[in-house]
């Protein structure tokens, strides 16, 4: 089955202890849309400007990622300028430039709109309540957000979550927005306010599932090769969704599976800046990962 | 097989958001030697002072803990003074009155020289070091550290993790020891040292193991009951080398399932103050919640 994406699109100048590059792809939709590619058949929407690179859409295009309903838009395309210090776990902003971010106002095609698998990646979640009032028939809807609309757009986000299967969010979003330092009880109010799933990402730590069901602890690839963090959320939420979209179910089995590829890919992602590693990666990659993490998590009940 | 601590013996006062309380049971030897004692016979040295209540030392008997190698000194006994702020995940020192911990010369006493499992809980790596002189024919060695002795013992530890065949550090810890913030790197690093195994423990985000032959990433019990974290490190420790010593085996499936045991019981120890949750845990509880934990991190492999 197929995956839907509405993100940003964005050129990127980020400085990390590791190097400093300007005017890189980026963007929410960009990098989730080329984690979800790797596994099911992916579309994406966002806005792009004038001056978009042929480039960069080249390499979308490589992925074989449907930019039909890409918003071409009058103006420059979105910026984000921001550096990371020596642990790399929080991006600090140095510029924002809107650009034509600040017209976007998403129309989903008539044919995309019954996608069955849709992941609205962290944009004003106004836009993302505009995206899911022309959805028909999903069958898995999962959005994303950021610190900045947990402060600023708090009741958008309450609609928000009682629509949708998962809401994705970090550790510290997750604490911002239930306001407690427990995640356990953060996800737990999470839940009582209508959402049915919520997905905790940890970074190095892994991430935490729950839902009704339970929870699932999943843990993460020990990476020692971190030279740009700028996506890995993003690149977690496209892998989740495109392996569920692979497999065509949302089983409990295949959630825990996607989330330990979500981690898996993010892993990759990390390795480089911009999605310069997903240029590379082959799925034998993907797979000797996803079992090296497996490997690393098992134990074996205790007997007697 | 048995188990041998050594570690502090204090009158904690603490406080945190959930209440405060004073002079209650704690240090790092007591709180490891309860939780070994859930499952394996358990030996305690530590210092004492004349002030220390005869109730705690009935305590301590109640869990079968071998009490005869205890240093009675002249003085009152070590207090330790804290506070946790809201996040709980760092201690505050308000007041250390070291007491009769500063004339601590560890004696092991021949019968206990020789027993095989031996956790030396957080004191003084120059008294760790010298309890190591006196030790024959031991099993396994683990060593737990802290901050201040990174800052003014180093040439110490660098001693003793050539010593030791688990060194236990917190993620912090680890962090400060090898001079980065990525903990694989770090664990490498002090693998690189001469340390055999590395367990870094990473409170409500589980812990990892590294030796030579991997890394094993353990999720933790997702603990919404959080009163007081004094003493879940210790905790940890004390329930890894127990489990190691009631199977009498260090293959890797068995340090696995100790790490789980750690976490385990470093979630019950933090569901009250001192070791009060110790006072009415069972050991169904311990497998109960052992089997939720793995019930929580399950995965399948990936199919074709």
């Amino acid at each position: 089955m197929s995956v839907l994406i509405v993100g940003t699109i964005a050129l990127d100048s980020i400085k990390t202890p590791f190097g400093e590059k300007s005017e890189i792809l980026g963007g929410s939709g960009v990098y989730a849309s080329v984690a979800a590619s790797f596994f099911a058949p992916t579309a994406l929407i966002g806005p792009v400007g004038r001056d978009f690179p042929a480039a960069h859409m080249e390499f979308l295009r490589s992925r074989q990622i449907d930019l039909s309903a890409l918003h071409r838009l009058d103006g420059p395309t979105f910026r984000w300028g921001g550096y990371y210090e020596y642990d790399m776990n929080q991006a600090h902003t140095v510029e924002t430039k809107l650009n034509v971010l600040s017209q976007f106002d998403p129309i989903v095609p008539e044919p995309l709109r019954s996608t069955p698998f849709v992941f609205l990646a962290n944009v004003d979640p106004v836009l993302q309540l505009k995206v899911i009032d022309q959805l028909k028939g999903t069958k898995l809807l999962v959005a994303d957000t950021m610190n900045f609309w947990i402060e600023s757009r708090r009741d958008a986000l309450h609609e928000i979550v009682k629509k949708v299967d998962f809401m994705v969010l970090n550790d510290g979003e997750i604490r911002q927005f239930m306001e407690t330092p427990n995640i356990p009880l953060a996800a737990r109010r999470l839940l009582e306010l209508g959402c049915k799933g919520v997905i905790v990402k940890k970074g190095e730590h892994g991430a935490l599932v729950f839902t009704a069901r339970g929870c699932f602890s999943a843990p993460s690839f020990p990476q020692e090769q971190l030279r740009d963090p700028t996506g890995a959320g993003d690149s977690f939420g496209g892998a989740f969704i495109g392996h569920l979209a692979r497999t065509g179910s949302v089983s409990d089995a295949n959630i825990r599976q996607a989330v330990i590829l979500g981690s898996v890919m993010a892993s990759f992602n990390i390795e480089d800046f911009s999605l310069d590693r997903m240029k590379t990666l082959k799925t034998k990659e993907i797979h000797d990962r996803f079992e090296a993490v497996r490997k690393s998590a098992e134990f074996a009940a205790l007997g007697g």
